[in-house]
């Protein structure tokens, strides 16, 4: 019953989503050996002046 | 001191997440003997394009 | 489909994780009407030194 | 390589993020001893009737 | 940059990580158009008593 | 009410995590211009194993 969260910028296309979640899905099933009907994921968009590395807002980089 | 992170659909009214909060709060303190006063709750919503199980958004299903 | 994740102190029973997973569910089932059976709650625990308010850990508080 | 969530009231300008991350990343990078440039923060907005405390909304405070 | 949490059962082996962050990364950096090395996977692990679904520990099922 | 989760490698003592939250919480009281005693922050330590970064976990670097 693996859940997973993704955080990642805005801008994707539904078309983007629907191929993550279906691959993604996909290598957690193989590898941590469930089934991938048990994989739940949550994807979180935020523009680029909502996360930061090294202090530095990547709006800003 | 529990701290509750709720992610659901978007679409719930203020008088549903109001009655929530209330709800959820009591089920804590009571089962996990703590006071009410305690219990912090954070809602995020997200649309049917951003949740997956199986692989499959829900928004495809 | 509701994902609750629950961050709390170390130290409540299986008998008291039970009775709160079963009434959390059943506080978001009833109010964000939907079907019990679609609550997915994650509970982790920490120690009193993991959590702070104010800029004080509630170990040393 | 710490990774920082924030969650928090929308309203803050651009330049009070740029503040939080730049005085977050060193607040970390100085007790944790580790380099400034491996710490990530994400922001996460969100209205007042997102948040509860005491099972009350804190639009309804 | 997209950040990936993801709660599990406990019981995986290195091996089985190892494999489950290579191929989530490729899987997200493929779909998503973005670098594998920008890619940030944290693992969590739980007991089986610490998730639930509709209201019922999965040690309990 | 900003709530604060800090994900970092285990190895920290009480001490620099006691200094963590006491400068974390007056950086982001500062800069969001909100009462220090509002601040809450939950800290979580994984082993090297639990973290990875461009498909490569940090035990193996």
């Amino acid at each position: 019953m693996p859940i997973v969260q993704i955080d990642m910028f805005e801008g994707r296309s539904i078309e983007q989503k629907r191929a993550m979640v279906e691959k993604v899905t996909q290598a957690i099933a193989e590898t941590a050996n469930c089934q991938a009907e048990s994989v739940t994921i949550i994807i979180r968009e935020m523009p680029k002046h909502h996360l930061s590395k090294g202090g530095k807002l990547f709006s800003d980089k």
